[in-house]
């Protein structure tokens, strides 16, 4: 997930609370941490998993470049190598360390890192006090870093299992909750959407990136969508199935990847005598059979809705969908929730209500991930924040179980490549 | 560039002269070689160039594979490995030989590769006899058969380009023409095409491929597109003023390979003392200013609208504008020209006129090549033949000099990924 | 195997002779061409084949480089690009074609390249000429001249069969001889070799490689060879007991390589529903039982050696052996015999001689391929003949069935990395 | 550095002392890491480095492994995962973590591995009091598990400088000694050593590993070796003479790796405005001139050789000059000595001695790493711990300031890729 500029929509943050927003957010980074070891911090397994070390630096690199020293008089950097050692990927604020040797450096140490954490904090607090003194420009770039800190949230939830995943010891993050698994989901129902011209986009006040600009119409046919997510247990039925073994289900590039990764179930599915399990931030459990589908690439999205002979909604038909359902966040699995899994839709959810669309996973659309019609990159460094990733990758929508509720709107814009499986992604079908 | 399986449009194929246009075809693949010694049939500089007498293989692998075997009866295939070697992605047909592999096979020689045209040929002549006694879905595959040898033609004259391109001698495939260079283009101007709701896709009578189905609706709002594409003077602009040096212009992995490949021009271009100097069909030449740009990716196609402060079209509004403004071949330059470069504009065009729509070059479209609303893919192994490309790629409209006239229609779909450049790929730009 | 600059030992050229020797060895590179198709001259299926057309260029350019551009008044060069094209590996003498990218190249096509050979064979005939007015100097490298183009044509013979095994028609190169297959070899004896400090190295009249000097002495304590080579019914044995699927009797990185491959037999062999067979310059034929074992790479020859509790000699064992044993070509199989293949032993040979030394399989040494005590680079491009190779690669002694039989003596090192198996390598046990 | 099984020397492990003996090595493991945090000892910046983590716990299975699962009755295994985490390379104890991802563990954390080797020691302590009652095996493993711990010291020394060095930050892992720098050293001379048959390889009594097994004679010529190690003055020398731009100097695949990786100086060079500095475990200082050359690759020594107009001795020449001049590890240094880099030899050195044979830094040999005249793999799993290397690496004698002093002596080999450059390799001059 990368992040976006801030939009030119007008920019509310509620005064009185601004400083107490800005250290609840930098708090969550921190407590998202605090059940892991020093070494756990430090590595990276793959190349899209960062090291948890690097999300909390990173993150506190982006309030000392953009707004401390831009705004703060006589603000002196805590460390002159860290903009080196933290930039991300911005071309703009010079070179940087390559993103695969990210996990080779031991030092500064998770301990330098709080420190930085503390010293970038405080002159925060110093910079916050004078708020309404800066211009509208320090407002917009506030809210940027406090969204940004959000989407490194979700990023740290999911880079750490990933790198718990990989030792053999399968070490829980945090223990299981003491709830019963749910076998049964309730039985899905095709519910239709009026085609026509609709306006897509954000518009109105609040925050949005500037990938969901500018609002604009665009034309669907009429279309059904699925009132819930596809659960393990239907995604088990492909599987068994013989799904991973029958390309004619699968996008070439996808049928690629399954033969050569060895691709037959999804990410951290492992096969025990006693059925299937997966690795959680719970440890190796049972797969329970009502939840979601979830750390699915969009070719198995894409060949589990082959093979059901239906397809993905676009992403114009997922937020059109979303509005016409009046999605919102209520009964949604989100970051704060701690559950850090997809749960189950309850067996007494109604049939004729469109559930789960935000929260628990984010859902693949058939959709390329480009500028709306439109859409100008913002100038300076913040220009490199979402418009330089907008080919060769597909939209996904609704956020996760890993997501801030309040980070997640119906016009959000998440991306990734087709084949990536780490984050909590899933299917909603339609037809 | 790959090809699609029949549409279940009605196909009227002109019975009196069905065979003279399979000669006609299956003579232009043989013609197009003619040049060549056998040695510039065998190698493969990069793995998306197949080998020439592969290519002349493959087409006749088509129609012995879906036609002689399905329709002749008592029809022996002319050699049983054939089908290994001479298949190309087709799953439903067993294995084949690695596309990376295609150019360390040294046999069966071109006479060998002649001959089983030769074979093949002869047969399908008694076949065709038989055309009025065979059913509907012969001549679907008849039809695509020849579609799918003219879709080979053009890769054969882009394939033997590079081919040649590789030896430090520059050899020429044939002589240049003897007109002289045009420096000057007409000057540029924005057309008007209004937004609204469209219909786009292919419907009506002839043949299409199954990715120009099914037509549908779409809805653009207003735009403008240049009259004319982007000339070599343009681009060049574009060089001088360090376009390929200024990371702001680029998509991030555009960037990536700009620095990584060392791209500082369109593909074939070489500074000489004397000036830029590409590399033709007819070895080393001066570039021709007033000539549109060719051999450039998605990448710089992009970058350089980004730097002109503009943009590619969507292939929706590529296809409501070539309605609008009535595109027609007439003018382009295609195949059957021999020309094989695109051709500078004359300088009396008028500039309310859209030019150059059809022909010389494949325009980049910001459009990735996904499946239409409705989209099905065809039953058996002809399923494969387009619709397992449908993601990650981006979507090229108009054809090319390399591509026979008769094969191009508004609502062709072409499509690479964005790094390509080896086709006759070109830029038209849109606001 | 790579080649050596000349001796400082007296050069003993048969004055009379040079011109007719030179003439049938360069028609010798020529006559192994003959059977090939001009494709078959062009590709490179691995990296370290080139194609035959390039050995035909590469042999050409040497004479030219070294003799017509030195000591031919008034010599122009037939192309000034071939000096890149056709340049191997020769860092003083300019940049070159990348050594993996030789079989991209489709031009000059062999027509070029035989009236290459042409025009520097008609020259080379007016230099010989003046052959008694030259210096020493010219002699020498004469000399070298004649020896390298026989190091090529023994790579001809293996690059060519390689190329044509890459193709499932298993095409034979030349028809395969009227004799019936041996199936018994005489039973195998252990011949002692008395320790003791010995003189190893080359020292006397006529050519040797740089490599070969200085003579020095040596230490090696008692030793017994094997009386002939391993073969493929003993190799046999070690395939049907596991020898492949048991990492004990393996070098580590041999053993990667097993698994990595996926070798589980040598280079060429293929079994059948009737048996193993192996693809020769015939095509594809059943294993001789009785004939040497070949194309092993070291690891599996020393894997064999371990397998059976022995060992392979060291290349002074051998050496010292040759002479001990008086070894001569006679009865040896040499490129000249036109067979291609190592031919088993008679059953009549006598037990105590030590059979098989030159001729029929390079054997593999457990020698590193270092300089000998005293040697001394040559000064200027020659030098770079053997010096820059003489680490991380083996020694291999005797000459096999695609050496020509001037061209070894016991002295005569050859050399090749320990993964190698596209030569005539083979087996002889030492203990 | 890999490590060999016992030999079949007779052992002679002091009896009253062998529980100290053992304690102390293993605490000499463990001081090593004390001035790490828990986050150096996770990472591995390179395939070769093994982290400091990961080096604690397999010293501590070997122990598990060998020692106490086969001699101490009852004893239970810390944790069943460990065996697969961590075993080095043993294919005869199962399958294991691939070498390049040891890097990816976070868990089992540093903490957990402390107190599996608490576990393991306590365990230990109990068997050594059993000593007397046990077999004459049991010695033997014992002292080779000793000599293990003793080469993964070594290994650990150099692993953490390499990890330290990744950092921009330049870390120190302990302050410099307070030592002046010293600039010049003694003039170098040459020392003669008369050739002959000379016996080398280990006997009597004491520890060796197997790969000095059995000593047998050898025949040298006369040389000369130099009375000291080429020193950093000298080695500049080198380098300002454009030693690294010129090919002549160079191996085949030493020239490429200059060119493909860039070298232009040792390892942990670095070009300042005020001068050369190497990064160090003091963090980065001023080259020290007189101080001996490290951190070069095999390549770097052979070129420095040859534009001396030199050689590398021969490891048989190595370890019969060792013995002539009476090597000893007196003023020699050792890991003991906690300086952990190469000192310069005093200026009052006698120029007639031969100095710093033992200790300081390993001195790359001309010698291929292979078998002894008659060697024997041991068998069983230890039958692994040297044989499988002999090939394609290069011998390394004398020991480094890394080595601990009761580990070394003159007929110690050691051994390494010639491309390797992390440990502290040197060069002495032969001719």
């Amino acid at each position: 997930m990368s992040t976006a500029s801030p939009s030119a929509a007008p920019v509310a943050v509620a005064l009185p609370s601004h400083l107490a927003r800005f250290q609840a957010i930098r708090r969550q980074s921190v407590d998202l941490c605090r059940p892991l070891l020093p070494e756990d911090t430090v590595v990276q397994p793959m190349i899209d998993v960062s090291p948890p070390k690097w999300h909390l630096a990173h993150t506190t690199w982006f309030w000392e470049t953009f707004l401390l020293r831009e705004y703060l008089p006589g603000y002196e950097v805590f460390h002159p190598d860290y903009a080196f050692l933290f930039n991300s990927y911005y071309n703009s604020l010079g070179s940087r360390v390559n993103r695969a040797d990210r996990g080779t450096l031991s030092r500064p140490p998770l301990q330098d890192v709080y420190a930085y954490r503390n010293h970038v904090d405080a002159h925060m607090e110093q910079l916050l006090a004078l708020h309404d003194t800066l211009p509208a420009a320090f407002g917009e770039v506030l809210e940027l870093g406090l969204q940004h800190e959000q989407q490194h949230q979700e990023l740290l939830a999911t880079d750490i299992k990933y790198i718990l995943s990989t030792s053999p010891l399968a070490p829980a993050y945090q223990p299981a909750p003491a709830r019963q698994p749910q076998t049964a989901a309730p039985a899905v129902a095709w519910l239709p959407v009026p085609g026509g011209v609709h306006r897509v986009g954000f518009e109105g006040e609040g925050f949005c990136f500037d990938n969901e600009l500018a609002p604009h119409e665009t034309y669907v046919a009429d279309f059904e969508l699925q009132n819930r997510l596809v659960t393990n247990t239907e995604f088990l039925e492909f599987i068994e199935a013989g799904g991973y073994q029958d390309f004619r289900y699968w996008m070439g590039e996808g049928w690629d990847l399954v033969q050569s990764q060895h691709w037959t179930a999804p990410l951290y599915w492992v096969k025990h005598e006693t059925g299937w399990h997966r690795f959680t931030h719970h440890g190796l459990v049972p797969v329970e059979m009502a939840a979601p589908v979830t750390h699915v690439s969009f070719y198995e999205a894409d060949a589990y809705a082959q093979w059901r002979g239906c397809r993905l909604p676009t992403e114009q038909e997922w937020e059109i969908a979303a509005r016409h359902f009046g999605a919102t966040p209520e009964g949604g699995t989100f970051l704060e929730s701690g559950l850090l899994d997809p749960q189950p839709l309850s067996p007494s959810a109604p049939a004729h209500q469109c559930h789960q669309l935000l929260g628990d996973v984010w859902e693949w659309t058939y959709s390329a991930y480009h500028a709306y019609p439109g859409y100008q990159r913002a100038a300076g460094a913040l220009g490199e924040y979402n418009g330089k990733f907008m080919v060769n990758q597909l939209v996904l929508r609704g956020g996760s179980c890993a997501t801030p509720e309040s980070h997640i709107r119906v016009t959000y814009r998440n991306f990734f490549h087709a084949d990536k499986r780490w984050q909590f992604t899933g299917i909603r079908l339609a037809r």
